[in-house]
């Protein structure tokens, strides 16, 4: 059973500090760093993960499946998604072989709370997650800090 | 026999709205929607998937394989491309396995055509695709609707 | 034994062309182009790849191996982090099975070395290299010249 590999990016802007949001990435809750805009709680890693698992298994995306504007979906975290994901992934008939996911962006420093956030995303998904980070050498919006980038790709393999 | 990845991504600008340029995307022509400038037809998501499979294969890129300038591929379109590069990889002893790409930008909405795209961009290529849409928030040149861009990556395996 | 799949992504700015830095690009040194910021030799394909496997193999990235600011990696060179990458790899128990990397920029035009670049990214590694190359249509950072960007993607085994 040939394995699959999929695909997924995600981007949002930084929400203005008077706003009061708080940074959530890669399933952590980052106090004192400034979040990012959304309809859900805007966890970029998470995002990029599900759509990567969606694309391998031929499931569509994030907008397909849980639909961005839906109200069910409304501050929903990038856990609750994550699980969800996996769970339809499986469903549909596939093991989750592993995931990685990269974020690009000047806050918050990932490397500060790596495999913490690699663990809590293991816990979403039931299955291998690599986190990394990364900068653009103050290039384009994620170098000027206006927003976060994640990149991710996937691996899943079909049941017997 | 293990098998090998491969990554690709692709940028096109908006052309004029005067030019009456139609956009086609993913295999699919989208009346109504100004179209990409671009020698071929401009078709980020089938050309992101040619030099995904490309890199797989070991085949160099969309320029070493086509030539960005040939005048073959003057207005060619994105099925053609990925036919013809399935062809090419097929005869360097490999098996698709699958695609996935996922189309980054404002216009046209991947996901009223979706599964259409999908179809289409399958029988190009005999092989599973996965096509998936997403914005960046506004960020960016696709977030501005300067251009779309499109990442894709492929998993191939030698044959026996 | 499923392989695991990493992605990796890297950007730096075109250092300023009285600073008489020359490219370093996919192991290679360009004479006559103008080269990238940075600590290291500023190789954003070897950087890219390097980030690639270590998300596979569940690593970390490049900082948190290497260390982004270690006087022991001033000016080191691609080529030198790309091997320490394969064998830190390999030491955790993976074999390399491919990687695939894309630049995207407008300097230098990797078509001309392309099969010479892979070579010695090949001879780095001690495994299936692909470098590919692509432009953004004058769009961003890339297509305004500011910078050159590289993304990688690699499959790795674990050992039986």
């Amino acid at each position: 059973m040939l394995p699959r590999t999929g695909i997924g990016t995600d981007v949002h802007a930084f929400a203005d500090e008077a706003s009061g949001r708080v940074m959530h990435l890669a399933c952590l809750e980052w106090p004192g760093v400034v979040g990012l805009e959304g309809h859900s709680d805007a966890d970029v890693a998470a995002h990029a993960v599900c759509d990567a698992l969606f694309s391998a298994a031929g499931l569509g995306d994030l907008g397909s499946q849980f639909g961005v504007a839906d109200p069910r979906w409304a501050g929903a975290s990038g856990a609750r998604m994550l699980a969800d994901a996996a769970r339809r992934v499986r469903q549909a008939g596939f093991e989750i072989g592993n995931v990685a996911v990269q974020v690009i962006g000047l806050r918050p420093k990932i490397s500060t709370r790596r495999r913490e956030a690699e663990a809590a995303m293991v816990i979403a998904l039931g299955a291998p997650v690599s986190v990394s980070g990364t900068t653009t050498d103050a290039l384009g919006f994620t170098g000027r800090g206006e927003g976060v980038a994640a990149i991710a790709t996937a691996l899943i393999v079909p049941r017997g």
